[in-house]
């Protein structure tokens, strides 16, 4: 199950709108077993792990470890549990149950219904946690959302004038493209793109497939040049409100989306709704800090990834994060500290939502608890 | 020479105006050698740590290893090369010089002259990083300076109504304790007093030392009831600026200590001198924001503690640093990563002035450029 996991990180970004699932069958032998067949979710979603790791071979009476519980219904390509089922597989051990209502415990079902021994939950937090994106778009109608923070040690992220080029080493700006590429795509909000004019573009990283770039900007009031300039790299997404001449930026080959507003700004609930129903899993938000506190304050940053440079740039710098309302701790949006390391001159560290509970055990699956 | 480092560590926070010094005494033999006597400076600077070391052991013929260079003049304590010379050592190996004019240089052509084999510069850089306190308030009449950051991941330190209790968790308040016990003094703004009315002593660390409480307040219009409660524990001094009723705080048991003002604020490089001069070699400075700003400002600060808590405060929230006035990136002080690391549910981080150079070889010995 450790390879089908590694293997299905290999989609992370690249499959959406379907789960990054990996696959291994292995044949039973007094030594314990040979890998006889390896697969992931090809990109762009299609063909599945199950499928690519049976390609070629043959599974009689072997072993299926897949990452989720293999699909019962008749999608754009044939259902997983047909093709392990018409190969004779033995046993399929899986790690976590699909809730998407279409297999959610079906697929299992199936397998033993058909004479196959199955085991689920096996290695169940890594899956969860692995294919969140996925999960949560189905059970919650909304990406994984992570949030990128790159500030001096006061948490700012530009001088009073506006510089911010640059506050974290080359090291660590690597790593942002990195996981750009980890993630469906990359957003921003409408003072980050008038201000920096950034192409939010995966670089030096030999990435292939780009992430959608998507701009949170209620007046689609952006100049956006070098987005633009980009669009034969990778997708443009607007998210806006009403009363904006979308169609504009449609006939300049973006792709609009109209959310609903909260007071003056975009509702970040609605705008997370759209892009799931657009197909996207993960999202990685790279600021400001008005887009950052929206999501913060509506409970929607699953993840966030700070890198802290060794710089103090004082309380007239911008903040990382722009007003939470907030007047006592308790309100205050908490997170599990899930690494710290230091990546060049600067450090980096992860926390996940305090809240958020991917491990739980959830075969047969319900929503993931907030 | 590792032991003898080891050995003058245990003296950090307890010898001012003293350097915190080690002393081993080894009797060469076929293997090597053996530790005869081992030494540290004592609690308030006296015994030196050589004398103590020789304390009560043959020591003809010996080697002594030694941090700090023997001092060669008759202060409260008699020199100690007269000691070394007296306990007719065979060798005498130095870490670093010693930049007090009454030693530098002397106390090793001392040694010389009396036949005794020295070599100097060994393990000098660590030497120099333990011994910073002491060595800049003889080069630079001022003493070593640690700023202390608690706060959120967008570096808050309260809410916007002032509640900071508690940003960061238990582990990383106790790790504050043990540093205070590690600095001769602990230094808070004005602001802070009126805010937290702390006591700033070190509690729950086994520490028997108290480090001096001192309180930077241009008019000394703070109430201080728990400072002034604990005076029996720990001495409480007061930096203030002109026509202030200092006597009254003289009389109820602080010392006070007048300083120039650099506009409307205490000039934290005549406060620096007037710490130094009254012995401080190791302060620890735990805010608030506008006092870090100033001495950040005024490039003061050599060594920042960070600990950052898994909570966003917001925009609104009370900065860590207050406003350093900086337009440009280039002008904004820098700090060199020295660890990162976990501690409880937060992350701790420790940098180092960009332009601290305690390493550089100084022997003999000039001022520590900045």
């Amino acid at each position: 199950m450790g390879m089908a996991l590694s293997l299905g990180r290999r989609g992370l970004g690249r499959v959406w709108p379907n789960p990054n699932v990996g696959c291994v069958i292995v044949r039973p032998n007094e030594n314990g077993g040979r890998v006889i067949g390896r697969g992931w979710t090809a990109d762009g979603g299609r063909p599945h792990a199950e499928t690519r790791a049976l390609d070629g071979i043959d599974a009689d009476g072997a072993t299926s470890y897949v990452t989720l519980e293999p699909c019962a219904h008749h999608g754009k390509t044939p259902p997983c549990v047909d093709a392990l089922i018409g190969a004779n597989v033995g046993r399929v051990v899986i790690a976590t149950g699909d809730p998407d209502p279409r297999v959610a415990g079906k697929g299992v079902a199936m397998l033993r219904a058909a004479g196959i021994d199955v085991i689920t939950g096996v290695r169940e937090h890594e899956a969860r946690e692995d294919m969140a994106g996925f999960l949560l778009r189905v059970t919650e109608n909304r990406p994984f959302v992570t949030l990128k923070l790159a500030s001096s040690f006061d948490g700012r992220i530009a001088t009073a004038t506006g510089q911010s080029k640059w506050i974290t080493g080359p090291d660590a700006r690597r790593k942002v493209h990195a996981m750009r590429a980890g993630h469906d795509a990359v957003l921003v909000g409408a003072g980050t793109v008038r201000a920096d004019d950034p192409t939010l573009t995966v670089r030096n990283t030999g990435a292939v497939r780009q992430p959608v770039r998507v701009v949170a900007s209620r007046r689609l009031d952006i100049g956006a040049a070098n987005l633009l300039a980009t669009l034969g790299d990778a997708p443009l997404w607007l998210c806006h409100g009403a009363n904006v001449d979308a169609q504009k930026w449609a006939d300049l080959g973006a792709k609009t989306l109209a959310c609903d507003l909260q007071g003056r700004q975009i509702d970040p609930v609605d705008m997370m709704h759209k892009l799931a129903a657009s197909g996207l899993t993960r999202v990685f938000c790279e600021g400001g800090g008005s887009l950052a506190a929206s999501l913060l304050g509506a409970g929607l940053v699953d993840e966030i990834v700070g890198f802290t440079a060794g710089i103090a740039l004082g309380a007239e710098g911008t903040p990382s994060i722009g007003a939470l309302g907030l007047d006592v701790l308790d309100d205050a949006p908490r997170f599990d500290l899930i690494e710290t390391t230091q990546v060049g001159a600067d450090i980096m560290h992860r926390w996940h939502r305090a809240s958020l509970h991917l491990g739980q055990k959830t075969h047969p699956v319900g929503p993931i608890s907030r």
